[in-house]
């Protein structure tokens, strides 16, 4: 039979951290905590396969839950001897969701569920406290009331303010036993006028009611919501924990508290956090009271640390951090409670943390001897160290500041205020850089916080949601900016008399927590020493080669400063937009001759020779793959009749030639045009003139430094092989006659882009005129989807919206489509020539998903944006490691 | 040692009719006859691998060859009692080409081979007949300078020219032996001019100048050309035949001609031919003298049949013409020379016919019991039908008869003249329909013959080239219409007083020979008989289906009348640009919210239901592929801006916000932009309309009829599963809402077209949402090679004469890529349904090689236009016969 629900606490642990997936992260956890000894308040988990069971059947429970969870209640009011609905002493529970992976959107906590008229007196019998016993019914109301039966929450705020203006209260602390119970008893009316149904009155339907709430979140908008965006299956379901209430709200000898066993945003071993005294888990998160430090050391002037106010619990405290980050070998989230001076732990998870301190802890703890070099290899997501290389704000730029607030997200941004989501959504999408100012964000604000640069708030702390998330996706954010009034009505912030409306542009330094107006200068990123550290470990493991995409002198410095290996892809016609150049490219394309084109042409060899003579120098014997020349050549003519006029004129023909000239060239789809190598087979002196300049660039440098490159002249677009067979025969000419007239020979390769179907399932024939493949990803994806990425735009939000494209398959390979494919090619390829060289140099090189799938297709490298190269060395020593190991992807 | 010659004739056959790869068809089929006891003069092969040699090797021969061919001659010398090059009795040869099939454009024939200043004495002296030896010798001179020193034979013609004019005689008759041999002497100084060499006087050194020629002139422009269109592939060779001459010039007992065992252009069984007395072979095609018919029931008054004219020889032939048939089991073309009284054979091959001869032919042989139904299925080739299915002149249309020629080639043709090959060409690749006017054509001529409608030329027989070549090709052609002047220069012709200048229109009617001026009104073709008998012995061995595209009513009768079981596509786009409804289409692209989509729509809805019902009745329960809208919506929009202003006048909108609609849409490549289902997911109203107007036609028709059809319902451009899943729905959706409320339920089917390749390799996928497939080969070719159909005209060309793309894959499946991935779909699709229902409905489906390709993938059926249903159903009965007996292609 069936095991739905698994006890934990109190001696009876039938679960463990391994069983995540039953039993959602934070289940696994309390059952990993309490048998590793640390004070866990007993309770129980329903499984992950309850919420499936619940879904596959028409949202009916398996006939065993009631009795099981009847005896795990059981076992708890045996634990902590009090009885669950029992009038004199009543047991209070907790009801938590927990998925295998934490996930904002869905129902979150019920608290001091089991009140209800009855038992509240009892409560406050046993506790000797009718304030607390009356606050603690009222918040278990408002609770339930807004997350398990619906109710607007702001109704419930609107009976407290109206109960403290009657009494003539400032504070909530003001108010006594007698206003509570008054305020109690106004969110039952409110629940009641809401629902048309009293509120529930009996325990066990309390219960149910929020077990309930907890497996119909999985399904809600903003659930499906965030696992999209987080490529979170639904099938995987959420746990639900039921555990014995603790209060840190009985007194000032009770506390509660947030932290983490390192700095999440540096990854500096201090314990980091904070905690409130006499309040209950919500009050610190929802930022209404300012939270108070935890340790001395950090406590500034005025705040109250816990290691000073309650040093027995804090000591323990302590203690518990220790043994969790020996035990789990990781930085660990947790959440504790101090009931009358005793810790419990409510929860622990590895902490959500920045690239830098995810970079940090993962070094610093290699150097513990908590982990080895691999583990810290594999603990840091390739993708997050986009945000190392973000820029930071000039120190020296001039700046104005606006106001300041809490740094709770590194990085600097700089874009147009936006007050909504929706509006961020929309103005990114259309290119602008945006900055999302909220007063608090919410889990309805995931899509505005992914489209925004930055995001600002005005309310919350270091632990709010705007922060937590805006870490976890690298946006830089500055959170609890009180200085700031928003206004959404008005579409304006306000700050000492400066007004900010939406569309002015801001920028915010998340590092400082400082928010300035205008833009403010940026500069380059420094690396820590630790990031080096990290990614020598990297390259120790790492099988792939990892170049970069790469024509200007600019990009190639960048991409050899990041570490790449060599440039794999140069594409050449970026080259002929220079607009010392441009003229005699449409001088080119305007001659009737093959004649006019080659003079032409032969005014464009000098600047080709240079460009080429540059990377060279300064690849320094590196590998450099170029690709000639690929676009339609109607992309180099004026589009407007005023252009086109200019440049006639320059030119010396008539404007209707030249317009002639354009419709004759202009095509119905240019992607599937004349382009790539068809423009080699059809004008050979382009494809002639492109390889005489590498040649001569190559031999130039090899006789200058002595140091000859190897140059690796890329074929675009080929479909059958005789059009390589064609183009080569070009190449090998023109190098022939370089030679010969140099006197000097060097080595090259000539190979060919993968990048159409046909040549994928031809790969074989093709291969036998090709020294090496490199798969161009961005076309074979438009061709093997039937996509125009230019068009697209149109209906893939639409698609992503209905999840019939999970994945934007322009940012990821596409593995059973684009990716079996590129099996074929290289499986084909390779057939015939078993060492042919196989790289990518689509954008999918620099996408660390893409590069593990890459690394089982058994490329030989990668080849991506400058930027990217650290990302492309991090992910390929991981995807090295999956093959032996596996990577932790959550991390 | 491989065996370089092979002999035939006088007892001693080494050759057989099998070994046509080996000898060629020319050699294998001499040595056949002379092997079944026919009278051929003896001779030898040497085969096509030495062509490949002489190609592999620098254009050296085999060592062995010299002494192989000594050897053979030597035997023939034997055979025949005279010597090669012997003065007394000298031994003359022909040296003929023969390839596997026969070729155009390649050297012919030299005869005569072995004259020289001596020999021609003896061979004057031996026949008893100065005049025919010098007029044998200067032929040869002629030939031989010509073909094989490449003289121009203008520079021959003339020196006749003159000799006449010197000796006052108006015929060549008229010339003596010495006149022959001033003709000759003058034609060896035109060599020795032209060469700067003497004429060869060396026997063997005429025969081996005369093989090397042959084999060079395998690899000339003009056999390329030819090979490129006809798919014969450059490695197969020629052989050269070299045999024993006999003479048909040597009096009035001798003759010579070339007949067909029945008639090549109706197919009728009758002695067919043409034969002149006193002749050697090239006088007969040469059209110079007019051939004479071969019996007395065929000749006109003033004609002298052969029958009466050479009795003895004609019976002898008319044996050898029935052991021939009943030998080889096919109508034989057949070249013969009658040396005094004695008939030789000099050539046998499977003669070229027309369709309808092909047709009839096969149907008669199978009637007499020569062949059985399935070989006479496989004896028609399935592209040669459509020249069945061409128009044919209205006799009841008027017409100004303008002159008459020999119907050489039937079917009827309308164009403009044109006179000259290029400009045929070139004409005809803009669009317009042409008439290629020539004196006479040559080889030269192939890709005008091609580009034109119909040829006509003033000189030459049925067997000339313009006929032979013209009724390979299916064109219509006049030929020999000698009342007609050609004036190249002023590009006109005349006629009786009217002049047709280029560019004015013509009517050719190739069934009578009759030329008239302007354009003459057109009939559909009359099937006859035998044309439903083989139809209905394909059928009978077919596997495949055989369906139409088709969306109108008379596409739909006309597919059904030519055997159609079903529609395969019906494109519901076709039916939105008519004039009553294109409104309405524009009304639903300018609507920006989906109820005023839907209402616009709604005004489409009746429209639709109309079409479909008359489709769904004619069709009268056969299946019903209904492909849902497909196109991007912009092609819908007016594109001019006229146009603009009056649709925005008429649906009362501004012109600049249809204008901004319109220009909203635009695509950069529409082939792969917002079109096929990627429509039916973001507009769901569309298919819906769709879906609703086909269930209640299907339900209107099945209660008026009581046959329901069986609408199968065609999503466009999956490429993955969920955009089938919904579109699907959308479907089914409004399919239950139809059934309710006409109370009635019909059966219906929904697919998918596979026609990305990205749906090729995700087909198991796919297949789980799909009732059947249907390969959507055109766009498939576009993605698979990255080859936009709209703008590769632009490089085919090139890319054809190049040799870079052998074949137009837009007009047979590309094996490789499109039909690699056709057959992963397939397997995959079936490996989840094996009952799996598959189909092709891209133009390929009625291409005979894709119909192949399409068995060997084990498609459920083929749809194609109305017009190609019979050419599929043949095509498809050949295809499956392929799979056990093999098709003779060649047929």
């Amino acid at each position: 039979m069936t095991q739905w629900v698994y006890s934990f606490g109190a001696g009876h642990n039938e679960g463990s951290a391994e069983m995540r997936n039953l039993l959602g992260g934070k289940g696994a956890n309390l059952a990993e905590m309490a048998s590793i000894g640390l004070p866990v308040p007993p309770g129980f988990t329903i499984t992950t396969e309850v919420c499936t069971y619940f879904y596959d059947h028409g949202k009916q429970y398996p006939g065993e839950l009631d009795a099981a969870v009847g005896a795990a209640l059981a076992r708890i009011e045996e634990a902590v001897g009090l009885k669950f609905g029992d009038t004199e002493k009543p047991l209070l529970v907790s009801v938590r969701s927990g998925a295998r992976v934490s996930m904002p959107g869905m129902m979150d906590t019920v608290l001091n569920l089991g009140l209800n008229d009855q038992t509240v007196e009892g409560l406050a019998k046993a506790s000797g406290d009718a304030r607390f016993a009356w606050d603690s019914y009222r918040r278990f109301i408002q609770m339930y009331g807004s997350v398990v039966l619906d109710v607007d929450h702001h109704r419930f705020e609107e009976i407290i303010e109206d109960v403290k203006l009657d009494r003539g209260a400032a504070e909530d602390t003001a108010l006594t036993a007698d206003d509570w119970r008054d305020v109690a008893m106004g969110f039952k009316t409110v629940v009641a006028d809401a629902t048309g149904n009293p509120f529930p009155q009996d325990p066990r339907a309390q219960l149910w009611g929020a077990i309930g709430a907890v497996f119909g979140s999985w399904m809600n908008a903003r659930a499906n919501t965030y696992r999209r965006l987080n490529d979170i299956p639904a099938s995987w379901g959420t746990a639900v924990n039921v555990q014995a209430m603790v209060f840190g709200n009985m007194g000032d000898d009770c506390a509660t508290g947030v932290c983490f066993t390192r700095d999440p945003s540096t990854g500096e071993d201090i314990f980091y956090g904070e905690y409130l005294v006499n309040a209950q888990g919500e009050d610190v998160v929802a930022g209404i009271r300012t939270p108070q430090p935890m340790s001395s050391g950090r406590a500034k002037p005025g705040e109250k640390p816990m290691e000073s106010v309650m040093p027995a619990a804090y000591q323990e405290l302590v203690r518990v951090r220790s043994v969790l980050e020996k035990h789990y070998k990781d930085m660990q989230d947790i959440e504790f409670t101090v009931q009358q001076n005793k810790l419990y732990m409510l929860q622990t998870r590895n902490g959500k943390r920045t690239a830098a301190a995810s970079l940090k802890i993962a070094v610093d703890m290699c150097r513990e001897g908590l982990i080895d070099e691999t583990e810290a290899v594999k603990r840091v997501a390739p993708g997050s160290l986009d945000q190392l290389l973000h820029p930071t704000l000039d120190p020296k730029a001039p700046r104005k500041l606006l106001s300041k607030g809490l740094p709770a997200s590194p990085g600097a941004a700089c874009g147009v205020v936006v007050f909504s989501s929706d509006e961020a959504e929309m103005r990114s999408q259309k290119g602008e850089s945006v900055i999302l100012v909220r007063i608090e964000t919410s889990p309805e604000d995931i899509h505005g916080m992914h489209a925004a640069r930055g995001i600002l708030t005005t309310r919350g702390g270091m632990t709010s949601h705007a922060a937590v998330v805006a870490r976890g996706m690298g946006r830089p954010c500055v959170a609890g900016a009180g200085g700031i009034a928003v206004d959404y009505a008005s579409q304006a912030l306000s700050s000492g008399g400066q007004i900010v409306r939406a569309g002015d542009t801001v920028t915010l330094d998340g590092a400082t927590g400082e928010i300035f107006l205008g833009s403010v200068a940026m500069i380059e990123p420094q690396l820590s020493g630790d990031f080096a550290t990290l990614m020598e470990w990297a390259d120790k493991v790492r099988r792939m080669k990892v170049r970069a995409n790469a024509e200007t002198p600019l990009d190639a410095e960048t991409a050899k400063k990041f570490g790449a290996e060599g440039i794999g892809l140069c594409r050449t016609e970026h080259m002929f937009f220079d607009p010392a150049r441009i003229g005699a490219v449409r001088q080119m394309i305007m001659s009737e001759t093959e004649d006019g084109r080659r003079s032409a042409l032969a005014k464009l060899l000098p600047f080709q020779r240079d460009d080429f003579t540059e990377l060279f120098r300064i690849m320094a014997g590196l590998p450099v793959t170029i690709r000639l020349l690929d676009p339609p050549l109607h992309e180099f003519l004026p589009h407007t009749e005023a252009e086109i006029a200019e440049v006639a004129a320059s030119l010396g023909v008539e404007a209707a030639a030249m317009q002639r000239r354009a419709s004759e060239l202009s095509e119905a789809n240019p992607m599937l045009g004349h382009r790539g190598c068809r423009l080699g087979v059809t004008y050979p002196e382009i494809y002639e003139m492109q390889a005489r300049a590498i040649f001569e660039a190559a031999v130039a440098v090899a006789k200058e430094t002595g140091l000859a490159p190897v140059p690796e002249i890329m074929i675009p677009l080929v479909m059958v092989k005789r059009e390589l067979d064609i183009t080569r025969a070009q190449v090998d000419g023109v190098a022939k006659q370089v030679f010969e007239e140099t006197g000097t020979t060097i080595e090259y390769l000539v190979g060919t882009m993968i990048e159409l179907p046909r040549a994928c399932l031809t790969a074989d024939t093709i291969a036998e005129s090709a020294d090496f493949f490199s798969f161009g990803t961005n076309d074979l994806t438009q061709t093997t989807f039937g996509l125009s990425r230019d068009d697209a735009g149109k209906f893939l939000p639409a698609y992503v919206e209905k999840n019939v494209l999970p994945k934007d398959p322009f940012v990821s390979i596409d593995p059973d489509g684009v990716g079996a494919l590129m099996s074929i090619g290289a499986q084909k390829g390779r057939s015939v020539k078993p060492g042919l060289k196989l790289g990518i140099c689509g954008e999918h090189g620099g996408d660390p998903s893409s590069i593990s799938f890459c690394e089982t297709v058994g490329l030989d490298y990668v080849s991506c944006s400058p930027y990217r190269v650290p990302v492309a060395r991090l992910a390929a020593a991981q995807a090295a490691l999956s093959g032996s190991g596996g990577v932790d992807r959550t991390a």
